[in-house]
């Protein structure tokens, strides 16, 4: 059991602390309050881990989880210490946390109820928020995270380039749905990274519509929004097509949303703004009469969280830096009418971009 | 738009509180902080709903939620406030809350952060736990949560009787979850209820294993759970088969699982404790030696969570009453031999159950 990845992160985790910092707890409640922290620091697969706990010391990384996760926890590598009852899941977080003073836990991924369980059982502990400091650690992604991200997104792709074969004019949203995500599993995926969205007609133009009855009709729009699920690393794709005749207001916002697509990704390079990235691609769409209909950021962070850290919006603060990885997700929705949305997920590399999802980007009509 | 759900909630939910309580806010926050009560209060489906506050009062339930979420929002019949900026947000929530003066949050719920978030924004006003209340509220379910519960357990079953015919010796469990997801969605599910598990051969001893590239082998087990999410609602099920030469371990724990299965279902009916049906199962598993491999509860509520309010386990306190759904689960688990689980979902009746997943439970051979 030679697993780096808890070392790495939890040395990298430490670097970003500038004030002392005994140890960290991170709490992955129960669903749905799990903190991908959980992930990111053990390394674990698969599983709930309801009720799991994990302390993290410049010595090590301990999870203290029920009996019902014991043998995928072991797999981390990690020290394992397994309860069967409250009382033991107490006495392990006190034992693990034994003559530490200053711990730190994430304020953004805890609730006040698991917060107050920790303050009764841990007297004389001082709890310090490191939600920010967990954020920039995560931000720049290692070379493990960034294999698994390309793997994801090759197999999110290779889902993506059968679309044309598998889509026919009559099928439901939810058929549409069900075969994507047969092919995800097929190419490899774990499972979907999320709800896999497949909207037609002018479901297009809702951004986070469910899949339903719809059926694909001629003259009509079709969107997948879908991502695969790779050793908790998760793609994120979105390709927009059209069925004949061509719905001409639908193949003119594509259009626009392409070129805002490629004008984001070609500004990308260590020392960019993310706010500006956002802006190339806002400038096209408004400057071709959408500006009201782009109603979202451009783009999210991606890692073990579908949205992960980083943010590609006209507020964000963060600046580029190699081997960060997001997404670039233009889009115009057209009320009642239908929707485009094209999303590319983007490595930063030392001097540009590395775009991770190649299926292809250019108008096909099914 | 004449939803008669979010008035029969709030209504409820008003009626659990001794003190006064002015108003309810709901916080929906980002992924993975989603709060579930945020879907059982508004019946809002589909969506993501990062950001999202709900508040209820006596008069009606209020969503404030992005621009990106308005339509499907508006499909609640709730009144609807959609933001585009943080500075909206915060105005709607105050809006929303003006002279209030006790309001009501989830603290089981509710991350750190965003209770900080909201005393900045909310001065004057007292947030109290209602998280007891809520939890109290939603183990009886009214009858549109029982309808959407039938209907998800029956589209599990269906697809459970189609195991046999689609399972076949060297098939991966990726490949079989692949094609469980897939009957799941042919028979009207929105999307798998949580992420399916197949898994074959010694993987069956670990009960929360993630599906891999393992195939099926003569003279092995298979075991696969997973549900249905039908409109907000999901269902959970457990089957456990062989393949032929059978192994007389798994056979015979396997009539052992059965017959605990049976022993807890058969004892249900209002006024029985949880803690009683646990301990039926937990004894006829005792009585053939296998206590120790008994690794879990027996059960767990079953509503817009996948493990909703109630527990059917040792150390339960709860007591049965009508219109309560849980699911039934007992497994013995050898480790590094295999694994069996046989799981139900049931709902509690006037004067007994009644088993929603109706998939034969005898063993079969594949």
């Amino acid at each position: 059991m030679n697993n780096l990845i808890p070392s790495i992160r939890a040395k990298k985790l430490f670097s970003y602390f500038s004030q002392s910092i005994d140890a960290i707890l991170i709490a992955n409640s129960g669903y749905p309050f799990f903190d991908s922290n959980f992930r990111y620091l053990t390394d674990a697969q698969g599983g709930v881990f309801e009720g799991t706990f994990t302390v993290v010391t410049r010595k090590g990384t301990t999870i203290i989880t029920s009996v019902l996760e014991e043998g995928i926890a072991r797999k981390t590598g990690c020290r394992v210490i397994a309860y069967d009852s409250q009382k033991k899941m107490k006495s392990a977080i006190k034992a693990s946390l034994k003559n530490r003073k200053i711990v730190g836990i994430n304020e953004a991924g805890i609730s006040v109820s698991t917060v107050k369980f920790l303050r009764k059982n841990l007297k004389g502990i001082k709890l310090r928020n490191i939600a920010k400091e967990l954020s920039k650690s995560r931000i720049i992604k290692d070379d493990f995270e960034i294999d698994r991200l390309k793997k994801a997104a090759r197999i999110a792709s290779e889902t993506a380039r059968k679309i044309p074969e598998i889509i026919r004019i009559g099928m439901t949203e939810r058929e549409a749905a069900a075969e994507i995500d047969f092919l995800l599993r097929s190419f490899g995926a774990d499972a979907p990274a999320f709800e896999t969205i497949a909207a037609f007609g002018s479901a297009t133009s809702l951004p986070h519509y469910q899949s339903g009855n719809r059926k694909l009709k001629k003259g009509s729009t079709a969107l997948f929004d879908f991502g695969a699920l790779y050793k908790n690393y998760r793609s994120d794709i979105t390709r927009t097509f059209l069925t004949k005749p061509i719905d001409r207001r639908i193949d003119k916002i594509y259009r626009v949303v392409l070129q805002a697509n490629r004008a984001a990704i070609s500004r990308i390079r260590p020392g960019i703004k993310a706010k500006d990235l956002d802006a190339a691609a806002r400038k096209i769409i408004s400057d071709a009469g959408y500006k009201k209909y782009f109603i979202h950021s451009t783009g999210h962070g991606l890692g073990v969280s579908e949205h992960d850290a980083g943010s590609i919006s006209p507020r964000s603060k963060d600046i580029l830096k190699e081997n960060m990885v997001f997404t670039i997700e233009p889009g115009i929705y057209l009320p009642r009418i239908g929707g485009v949305r094209i999303e590319d997920d983007v490595i930063v590399t030392s001097k540009g971009s590395n775009v991770i999802t190649n299926a292809p980007r250019e108008l096909i009509i099914l």
